[in-house]
């Protein structure tokens, strides 16, 4: 941020949540926006989604957190002003921002439309190399091209947590092919990642088994999202039921865990696709992959063009995020919840109508 | 075997060198092998190659060796007699044997043309459910499906190491897609795999980089074999050079090693192939993984449609193996001396002039 204070360097005033040290702590705070760009998009936040790469951020876990920081990339609005080159949307059109909103334009993964693999991709909030606050404030500007179209009708709120949590799934579901009907894939972790996974899997006609820590999960994961059966990854009855049986596994999963059970898990040629990522080191023994032609792969996030055909996929199919709906004065105490993993299944803050100035 | 000897188990006498206990050495066997049946090819045996399976095996490294035990999967020789139902090959002809002898012809693996991937597989010699012998051994005899036609005018000396050698390289080079004219492809380790890994991508237009932990390597690689470029693993700053500049690697060391060091090595989408096996699990951590999607995948064999295309590609190429001829009397020597990779690049037992009864 240099010498000059956020309010002095830009000429928008704008009010945000913030948490200023490593005790995470989220509380207001008066910021600035840069001014509407020929090419920039401004909307009024209405919700912002609380992904647990925020948890993450406030408290410094990745060591790379700039104080003061101010989270959210599951951003979505209307908008108030649009530059004079804009051409995507236009004034009082409902938006959203995910997780990017820079790239450099002119890579090979900026040409093939993948911004996420750009190395020089740009963070919604707490950028490593410019000042980028997020969605968690009353405002957001952007240039278009980060801009995603937000459908007719579709839910601003329910629909908010799938710019990360969506597409962090979908994108891979594509990549790694695991998208043909009457496959069968399972996914690992009914969390905030997985349940949008299973709904996915299901509107593509994959038969989907649900693989988790938490027996008590089951009754939700197959009446409430859709999965056609449910692993206990502790009980290894379960889990030798289902050996060889998969095409691919989309693991959301953080905490560390063993891969080998997955792996065992899969059909020859089948696809162990990493989407969480825990702390420690993986252990990956060479004969399972080799006896089978296995994978373990991974993948981030998704670009700006995939996420616009994911969250019409969404739409099309009445696919939305199981959420609870919060207040920001609520934030703290629903930080608090995500690092117990209480929460069913992404909280939302409903900006538009609690964060007010004081 | 169950109590008959394998003597009087089959009817045809036949000469081998077989190892008898974890020492290892190997002496002279007489053994006998079935009659030739209807789909049946029988074969003189002239030249085997010398995997380092083999000598895995006659060590009992992998705790499953069935003693005696006679190795031998890269097998090539001229046949002898067919079965009233065979159709694929005459008396006279050169044919190969690689490591498969049966399947269960009706899983989705053997009907994809994936023998290698089926649950029944059989391998050519110490097979887990039935009893099978290998190369080492003055005939042989096989159902004509695992029969490989041999190229005419094709070296049978340096072809057969191709027969597993080739196969485990070429496999994976076609399955990932790293056959692209232009492609930028790693080769770990310029062993046996690794020096014919080079030629094929050579062939196919790859550029290719060698990476060993031997600096000496460096010339053979470029000026023999016609790699690209070479990087010592070792060296920090040679390893830094080549960041981010490799569509694929295909990584046949059978050493402990880091993962990482390589998967750094790849652009986005990048592929890391394993086709060697160290005893020891790998370190994996998912970030280089989640960002870049890159992937890490293994591969076994071939499966014996691609293995018929390999080796017409190796002969339409000139693509042969870089052999040391040896008798069969010099085999435990020429162990001893694979035990320390002292061989370059692999050991073909003439065993059509060398091994004859006492």
């Amino acid at each position: 941020m240099g010498s000059k204070s956020p309010e002095t360097e830009h000429p928008v005033k704008a009010l945000g949540y913030a948490a200023r040290d490593t005790s995470g702590v989220l509380s207001p705070i008066n910021f600035s926006r840069r001014k509407t760009g020929d090419e920039d998009v401004r909307f009024k936040v209405l919700y912002c989604g609380v992904c647990h790469t925020d948890l993450h951020f406030v408290k410094n876990e990745w060591n790379n957190t700039k104080y003061p920081v101010i989270p959210g990339h599951e951003i979505v609005g209307v908008v108030t002003e649009v530059g004079s080159k804009v051409k995507k949307v236009k004034v009082g059109d409902h938006v959203g921002v995910g997780c990017i909103v820079g790239c450099c334009h002119s890579c090979n993964q900026c040409g093939a439309n993948q911004e996420q693999y750009c190395s020089k991709m740009v963070h919604t909030y707490n950028d490593s190399s410019v000042v980028t606050y997020g969605g968690y404030s009353n405002h957001m500007v952007a240039n278009e091209h980060f801009i995603v179209i937000w459908p007719k009708d579709y839910p601003l709120d329910g629909g908010a947590p799938l710019l990360c949590a969506g597409i962090t799934v979908y994108s891979p579901i594509r990549y790694y092919g695991l998208d043909k009907p009457g496959m069968h894939v399972g996914v690992v972790g009914l969390g905030g990642l997985g349940h949008v996974a299973v709904k996915f899997l299901k509107a593509l006609g994959v038969k989907v088994t649900v693989i988790s820590t938490s027996p008590k999960k089951k009754e939700e994961a197959i009446n409430t999202f859709g999965a056609d059966s449910f692993l206990v990854s502790r009980d290894q009855a379960q889990m030798q039921s289902g050996v060889g049986s998969m095409d691919g596994i989309i693991d959301t999963v953080s905490a560390d865990h063993p891969l080998v059970p997955l792996i065992s898990l899969l059909k020859p040629n089948g696809k162990l696709v990493l989407v969480g990522a825990p702390t420690k080191p993986y252990e990956l023994p060479a004969f399972p992959l080799l006896f089978g032609r296995k994978m373990v792969g991974g993948s981030f996030i998704g670009g700006i063009k995939e996420t616009q055909e994911m969250i019409e996929f969404a739409a099309k199919h009445n696919i939305t995020a199981a959420i609870e709906r919060i207040p920001i004065e609520y934030i703290n105490t629903a930080m608090e919840r995500l690092q117990k993993s209480d929460v069913r299944y992404r909280f939302v803050i409903d900006i538009g109508n609690t964060l007010k100035a004081a």
